[in-house]
Parts: C-alpha cells; structure tokens; sequence
C-alpha cells in the first residue's frame, strides 16, 4: 500500500460555460451533457489522487433538480472520498450561475467510482485516504455504505452481509 | 391518467462508432462519452411512451467493466420499465461489438430515471407500462424496489416505510 | 469467394437526435449532418457484411425533401443490397419524427457503396448477398443497374455495354 | 427572373485541416466527413448566386478514390454550374495535400443541388447563370443532362422524355 | 460608476483535459484550442466583475512554450486586473501538468480584454478594481502600460502621448 | 538557409460558416472561435511557406470590433509576412459577410508567429520570404518592429536595444 494522501490532494475545480449544443429542446442543459462533464472532473482528482490512469468503474445516484440554461456558468469540484484497494470513491458537487443576473441557479451531487490502472491496463493499488475537514470526514465515513450498497446492487456481496449498509434501515443484526 | 401503454412501444436502438474523440489516455471508451449516449437513448424511449418532452431525474448504478475500443460499435437498446405518475424508469442496455474481428466486446446495464414535462417545463402524468415479455415483468415488479432506493437514498422516504427495498435483505416487518 | 449472407445479417439502426448545431439559418437539418450519419450507418452495414474494415466508395443519388426540425428524432436504417466482388451497395432508408407530436415527418432513401479492406487498405473480396424478402429481392435486382449507371458516369465503362442500365430507357438492343 | 450572374460570382474556396476524429478506423477521412464539408462549401456557393438562404436538394454521384490522411490540407472549390428556376446545381473540386510533402494526395468531384428560399421556406426563383471561362461552358451545357439523370431516376420524369440524358447512350429517337 | 470590486472576486479556474481532437499533427496541444479555453475563462472572469454579458475585445502577447501533450490535465486562472470604463483587461495563467508522472509541463501568460454590454449589445461601465495582493497590485500597475500599447498599435492613441508606455524605453519627456 | 520563395506562396484561404455552436449568449461569434480558425489558417499558410510541420510561437494584438452573427459566412486570408531563422510571422485578413443580405459585416486583422519544426519537433530553419506586392513590401518592413516588440514585451531583448521600435516613438538615439 502506498503512502495515504489527504482528500484535498485531489480537490478538483473545472467551470464550463453553457452553449447551445448542451442543451434540450427545452432550453435546459442536457442531462448527459453534465454527466460528461461529471466523468472528466473525476477522472482528474481520482489521477491526483492515484497518480496513474483511472477508468470509471460506477455512477451511482446523480440527481438533476432544476433545469441549468443556456449561458450559465457551471462549476465542477471533485474530491476523492475513500480508497478501497485499487478503487477510489469521487464525491462531485455542481453548481450553475447565471452571473449577470448574480443567481445560483442549481445544485448538484454525484459519486463516481474510478479504478486505477497502469500502462497495460492493469489494476493497481492507490493511496489510502486522510480525510481532515468536518465534511470529508462524513463522506469518508458514509462511503463504506454506499460501497457496500453497490455491491449488493450488482450481486457481488450478499445482502445479509452488508453490515454497514443494514444501518441505514436501523436493522439490528 | 392516460391510457396504459406496452412496455415495447418505447423499444429504441441506437448504434454508435467509436471515434479517436471518444477515448482517454489509454485507448478505451470513455465513460462520460457512454453516458452521454446512454442520457440521450434514455431520453428517445421516454418521449416514445410519453409523448411529450422529457428531462433527466436521475441516474443510477451504472458500471463499466471491460474496456470499449476504438473502431467498436456501440449498441444501446433502451425501453421504459414503469412510469410512476409523471416519471419513468428506463432501462439501457449497451453492448460493443469489434466487427471486423466478429467479437463482442461488452455488455452493460443502466437505468436512468426521466420525467415528462410540457412546453413550459411543468411536470405532466404519463401513461403506465404494460409489461408483456418475461423480462419486461422481472424489470417492472423490481423497479418499485429501485425507486424506493432513489427515494431513501435522497433523503425524500424513511428508510423504514421502504417496505419492497428491504425484501432485499430478507427482513420481515 | 466467401460464404454468401441473407440481407438481414447487415441489417443496422441508428438514432440521432437534432441539436442546435445540426441545423442551418432557418432551422431545419442541414443536409452535411444527414450525409455524415448516413455514411456511419452505411459503413456499420457494410462492416456487418463483410466482416472487414471498410471505406466509402461513392454516394449517389441521395434526394432531400421536406424539412426535419431540431429536437427531432431521426432514424436511419441500412442494409446491404448487394456485393459486386470487393464492393457492397448499402441501401439507407431515413425517417424523422417529431415525437411529441407524433408525427412522421420525413422519409428519404439513399445508397452508398463501400468497399472491404484489410488491414493495410487493400481491397479484399467480400461475401456474396442472399436477398430473402421481396424489398430485398427488388434492390438486389434493381443494384446491377445502378451500378452501371456509377460505372458509366464515372467514364469506366462504355454506355453501349450498360445493358441493364439501358433498361431504364425501354430499349432494345 | 432575376438578372444573370457569371459563374465566377459564386466561386468559393474553403480550407480544413484533417483532424483525429475525422478519420475512420484505418487513418485516412472518413467519407462521412468529406460529404459535411461539401455541403457547406456548396451552400455558400450557392448563397452567393441566389443571395438568399439555400437548402440541399440532392447529391449525386461523389466519389472517393485515394485515403485523405490526417494531417493533409483539404481544398474545396465551389461554383454554380447551372439553375434552374429555384435550383442550382454547384460543383465541388476536392483536392487534398500533404504539404510538408509537398504531396498532392487526392482529387474529387461531386455535384450538389441546391434550392433557393424565403424566410419562410418557401422555394424563390434565382438569377441564370452566365458561363464564361471553357470549363463553365462544359459543365453548364452538361448540367441538364445530369438535372434529367436526376429527375428519372426520382420518378419525376419519363425516360422517355430525358432527351438530352438519351444523348450519353448515342441513342436516336 | 458602480461600485469597486477586488480583484478577488472575479478569479476563475478553469480544468481541461487533452483530447486526441485538441492535438495538431505533431501531438501537442494546438494553440487555437488552447485560445479557445482562454477566451471561455477570461469571459467568465470579466463576467464575475462585471455582472453583465461581456465580449472580447482584444487578445494580447500570448505566448507559447513546450508543448502540452495529450492527456495532459490544463489548468487556466483567470483575474480581472483592472478596469478602464467599459473595458476590463483580464490575466490568465495557463499550467500543464502530466498528473500520472506528476510532472509540470509548461507555465504560460497572456492578456485578454473583454468589453462589458447590456442585452441590446451597448457597451456598459463596470466598477474599478481593488488590487489587494502583491502580484494584483503589481498587474493593476502595468495595466495602464499595456493599455497604451493596444492603443498605439491599433492607431487610437498618439505615440508620444503615451506616457506610460515609454518608461518601458527609460525615455524622459 | 533554404531559398527564398515569394509571400504569395504560402497564401491560403479559410471559409466558415458560422454555427450556432459558435456564438456566445448574445448571439455574435464568440472571439474564441475566431482566434481557433486564425490558428489553423495560419498554421496552414506558415506550412505552405516552410514546407514542414509548424507550431503556434505567439499571438499579438488581435482585435475584435462589430459582432459576427449566425450564418454569417466567415472568409480568412492568410500570408507570410517575413521569416526570421525558425520563424514566420503570418499575417491574417478575416471578413464576415451576411450573404443573403449582401452586406460585408466585419473586417479584423491579428499576426500570429509559428515556427517550422521537424518530425522530433526540434526548430528547423526556414526560407526568406521575397515581398512582391505593394502590401507584402509594407508588411515584411514592419515586421521587424512587431518582431522586436514581442520580443521586449516576452523579456528577451533589452527596449533600448529595439531600434526598430523605438521608431514608432519617434525617438532619436
């Protein structure tokens, strides 16, 4: 296992502007259009994180609220949560503004998970995660839930073992 | 409520080729790319069943195992699994196939989740699912289970009346 | 000579939908954007068939009606007509529809001929097409004459030899 | 009728570079792309004669030989050969370049047809063409005989009728 | 005249990776992409001061070192310097780094100015700058210079008024 | 040294139509995507003169004035100016027209400096340039000043060497 690094060693900001090409028939920003946005500020925080090429394993649980227009301005900031072996948990939270009317327009979070790998392709070990600040913590913490909640979900751990998991259903095992 | 309509008319294909754009540093398709497609097949099928516009709700689960190459072809089947008042769950399957070499190179599962709206962005009921083929049962009588998990997951249901989501894990209330 | 394949074994669907860059000054899809999709379905068919790598050779006869409107979806479908030693003509029907509304709002026809390549660009032999449903038998037939019409108008062969061709004209020889 | 114009007022030259994602699988230009960067190299052309918006009629008869590879200069050359009432006919010169190499790679032809419009769509008459230099002269004289080519095989016309067409197969009626 | 900003306020970080597209035949990044991003964050920069729309002016002195390769993570900071009625010059430094190797690849600077416009496309005022740390002050300073030079070079200022300027050349008046 | 060869050799032509991708939020040609299309005329044009691959030196005082509007069709001349050892300085025309209005909308000007490298992208020398044209004859003069202007401004030459420069001070040393 290489050496930990803290999670603001990978803290990654990324703006975009907002073109006509971006958006739906109704003037909103297309929901794939940010989920490529998402996949490429994950990439880089998970590569600071790792030092190495990285994949995308998993999204899970993105959720779009109001719609982001032509024109705003949308900010990306990307943090790696917590390191499982070869795989790195990335926490990315969204925001729109339309700045000449000084308005916040959305908000956003997402988890990407990303693997890292070598030249050839194969997986290699990454860093252990030091989280520091008050909501690093908490997100280094949940993230061993919501693995275990992947995992169930693509039936590679058996529900009855997803300890951490259960606790979300106030379950005594 | 309009009328019901079979899970198939929503049936969409969509064929892509991998070009040099596509791919990150080590020669496999990206994953934003992919979701890319998969938000804008997702968003075909729902506009099929719904006959209105659609946006993205939600995202969830998607993984990415083997790597895509260049040259593939990429095929994402979509078709909409339950409408649940004015969204719909879509399920996506993608696979990529290198033809010259006969080979199928992988095979994906996603759902995505979209919600009909009118001209002026206001959410609109859409016609429920009638699930006819064996696999469009199995998808509709789950897909309950998986909005409960959207649902708790977003802070917007409690955990302990997500009574389908903890069959899961086998616990009896 | 390989082994010969039904038709339907080329058989591909693609599905694009009209974004704001598609489209010219007064909103309708811009001819380029069809002929640039209809060439990447036509080299999928091609590749189906043929097992190889493929380039394009000619594009003929392509017609443009009606106006398709961004937001529209439009589907392409492709099939190989007809293999003439290294060169496959692909027939590409285009339909386009405005899917609220549901309305069809377009429908075009096409062919492409694309040849088989290896991998050091060499032209290489492709199987022959067995056309089994009545359109399919209708095109493989019709095929030879086109093809004698490309070769004609491209000063390869001489007008009295284009026997098929001169069909078309009700005249005997 | 509007008044005539030369054939030299419609004269337009565009220049791209091949970039990585216009090529296909074996390095050279896919067709696909080329189609994209006549069509708009035709419709200014073609905007220069008619001074109005211009939509794409049809395409006849382009053909690729030699692989365009990346990093060539291509040229295109466009001049309206003929109209006829709201249409014109436009013919593109492709050449393509290596130039470090001092290598001329490549040279097509192609014919576009393009239609005049209004604001509202609607088809408007165009000025007549003045053919000057000898090539104008050919391709002008010639281009009705194409025009009839075109309208035969759109079922738009007997053959019977395509006097000029018969022409190519030394044929008396 | 609106109110005073810090120079703070309108800092903009912009992360981008290097596509295969981004690269020219050679396999770095092409300056005209590299442009292209500058113009983007120096927008959203003065936009931030400015609260309004903003265009580009003008683009001053940039210059281009070693070359940023493919994969490479591009950073780009952007701060408003000053402010010269309508007018606002904006400084961007551009970082590559090859995030696996964890290696630095190229530092570069350049100038934008970007004029402020209401929705009618007027140009606007903006409020003044307030230069606060070392290096803001040291911009604020030189921007008059830098100004005068735009000025003299595009023919809108009298040389030997451009007093600022000569003390670039120790020259007393 | 390699020969000498005339400006008008390396002149090139770029035509673009302007799409809606291209434009900012109030609807004119984001400066952006004029300064990447100056960069690929200008690389062209540079590797038209050296015969060899060219990157992008430096930009120097590009200015934008009236907005380019969408459809407007985009025309840039490119030209050596002069060549000083590795580098050539290429001066760029770009006018906009709205066609069907028949109507010139924008005339801008900016010099760019590329330089001539080999395959390993190590700085090859490149041949003079022979001024023929009354413009070309103004143009290569006045490039010596421009020249010695980057070169003060980028700290690589002291000012009070620059007597080319100076000049535009009228001042006498």
């Amino acid at each position: 296992m290489r050496d930990a690094k803290p999670a603001q060693a990978s803290f990654t900001t990324m703006t975009e502007m907002v073109f006509p090409n971006d958006i739906n028939g109704l003037n909103g920003l297309m929901g794939g259009r940010l989920l490529y946005w998402m996949d490429i500020v994950a990439a880089i925080a998970a590569q600071k994180h790792a030092n190495s090429y990285v994949v995308t394993a998993s999204v899970d649980n993105v959720s779009f609220s109001q719609p982001i227009k032509i024109g705003n301005v949308v900010t990306l900031k990307a943090k790696v949560t917590r390191a499982f072996n070869t795989s790195m948990e990335v926490h990315i939270e969204v925001q729109a503004e339309d700045v000449p009317q000084q308005r916040i327009v959305e908000s956003h979070r997402a988890f990407f998970t990303m693997v890292a790998i070598d030249m050839e392709g194969n997986k290699i070990e990454v860093p252990e995660v030091i989280p520091e600040a008050h909501e690093e913590i908490t997100l280094f913490e949940s993230a061993l839930r919501r693995r275990q909640l992947r995992l169930v979900l693509a039936g590679r751990m058996k529900p009855e073992e997803a300890h951490e998991l259960k606790s979300i259903f106030d379950i005594k095992n």
